[in-house]
């Protein structure tokens, strides 16, 4: 019950365990196919690109940036948390001039201040993170979306696929790229990733980066079939089992699911007498941050917890890390049960 | 059979489908630091930074140069084969004036040319690939080494290590990647890679991949326990088994295994009126290459293997792809029953 992994659905782990398929078996290529057919369904586009980064979803994030950004184009990010911290870094080193607009740590991205600094800037691309690890908050993607102009809306969706609603198409995001080891299920290692035509166009033809090059990964991944490098085949398989276990359950039974853990878990832990960190109206269902209450020691009940009753949960990111915890309810392990043991063993050790 | 990835040990799968640990776990700390200690061993190294990059062989390459080259840095690259043309490539986006120097494909690289245009060009690197996967021939890189004045030597050793002996340190290399899926016998996803202090003291500082940053995943996985990105606990957890199966067999004994499965394929193959590929006094034991006969469908060979015995081989590469096969003997697959078995199966599709 950390902020990811989860613990994976049977499904990802039962696929991890098969007979290992070559990278250009044909047995392989169709569950490569599916398994891309599957992320088109759950990131809710058309966009044909669609396909695993051979990496963590931070790589979905490098692939993102150093496939469309160049030297001196300007990127202007919503910042609200750890993981738009990184997006600066991240476009920074692919050459860009980056202008970085904050907003409060636990509140969403204040969608206004942003979309006037792409137009002050002619950004060429908007990012922003749809829901921040870091801090457990949500932020309108919709609204970058709306008021974009001419520039290319880039979005984290690393926390929130399959988690809460996310709407590549309808949102008019351009490139969007998200992880397997939160709400999809799925251990750490692959980074789904979705880029629509209008990016595709205006993408860096030689990006600097050769293993991130989304042109050559296509060229594999598409009708090409043309070998670029050797695809991680287990954590395909298993990436194509946990979409398929969401899939069969539904994607609108998934987020339901996520939305009642995560929501029983907030109000019980506001019965325990605890402040809950994200903004109010702004708090993910499938990532819960609590302030840890003055006078306890927040890596002691985190060890406790691990030790005693074999539950991990984070603490917290940067200027937080001692004095907030974070929560996951995510993938197969948001399941009710879940949720009470997690309240009945933190309660025990906080004595509430 | 293929030229990667083998079958993977018993030690690696069922190390996949053990309950997920989360990458900040104590307990999986632990098997992340016994993985980097085995790597040692298997590199032969004492480099304290020896650790998995989290993407697959490519992502290694792609770590070792952008971590050592900057803008105008020269580069030689002594080329037998596809993966030292991909080094061009790679080096060349990281900005890299790259000096290529040719071998014929199935040949060795030559060593001397390689070290007169690295004196000539006061090239900063020396990159070579010790076993070219793309034709089976293996290449000096002692010579190297023993050569490379103030450069410093980077070794692609992805389809070597564990088959046959690498010596890291004893060859003065200061930079090497590896893959899972080869000799390794693990499934493809991770690259493990060393880098020596002649190396370190002359990194770039802020290296244009945030993803491969060699200082912030040191970070993470030396002693200060930085977060930087989540590893894939799955991978890691099959790495250290398979790593783990081969330490119990004896580096040695692995490498003997590979040297006679290897030799016999080779003896089999030409009693069958077969010729081999790679010139002859530096053919790979764990990947042979074969020229397919005159007026035979490569192609339909290796779907008839596929489809009738269940074995997969490769194609050729390049000019190659369908007058060469490549028969892989690696990690788990290395084993006399499947080379008799392929041997029976190739002899009866050919009719020889």
């Amino acid at each position: 019950m950390g902020p990811g992994p989860c613990n994976p659905y049977p499904e990802a782990v039962e696929a991890l365990g098969r007979p290992l398929l070559g990278h250009l078996d044909p047995e392989f290529l169709a569950i490569l196919d599916e398994t891309c057919a599957r992320l088109r369904t759950v990131f809710r586009t058309a966009n044909e690109r669609t396909l695993p980064v051979s990496g963590t979803g931070s790589a979905g994030m490098e692939a993102a940036f150093v496939n469309t950004v160049a030297d001196g184009d300007v990127v202007v990010v919503g910042v609200n948390g750890l993981f738009g911290e990184r997006m600066c870094d991240v476009a920074g080193r692919c050459g860009a001039r980056v202008v970085r607009v904050d907003s409060p740590w636990g509140a969403p991205v204040d969608p206004e201040p942003v979309l006037d600094a792409a137009r002050r800037h002619q950004a060429k691309v908007i990012a922003a993170v749809h829901a921040e690890t870091s801090t457990g908050a949500v932020s309108d993607i919709a609204a970058l979306g709306a008021g974009k102009g001419d520039a290319l809306l880039l979005m984290d969706c690393v926390t929130s696929i399959a988690g809460i609603p996310v709407e590549v198409d309808e949102w008019a995001v351009d490139i969007a790229y998200a992880g397997t080891q939160k709400c999809l299920g799925v251990p750490p290692g692959l980074a789904p990733l979705t880029i629509g035509e209008r990016a595709w166009e205006r993408r860096i033809e030689r990006p600097r980066s050769w293993y991130l090059d989304l042109g050559m990964i296509g060229d594999y991944t598409g009708a090409a079939r043309k070998y670029h490098h050797t695809a991680p085949v287990a954590m395909v398989a298993s990436l194509h089992g946990g979409l398929g276990a969401i899939l069969d359950e539904g994607l609108t039974a998934a987020h339901a699911r996520h939305e009642a853990c995560g929501r029983a878990l907030q109000a019980g832990l506001e019965e325990m007498g605890l402040k809950l960190f994200a903004s109010e109206g702004h708090r993910l269902p499938e990532l819960t941050t609590v302030s840890v209450p003055d006078g306890v020691d927040a890596a002691a009940v985190r060890r406790a917890l691990l030790e005693r009753f074999s539950i991990e949960i984070g603490g917290g990111v940067g200027q937080y890390a001692a004095t907030v915890w974070r929560i996951g309810c995510m993938g197969h392990t948001a399941r009710p049960r879940n949720v009470t043991m997690l309240l009945g063993a933190l309660g025990e050790i906080l004595g509430r």
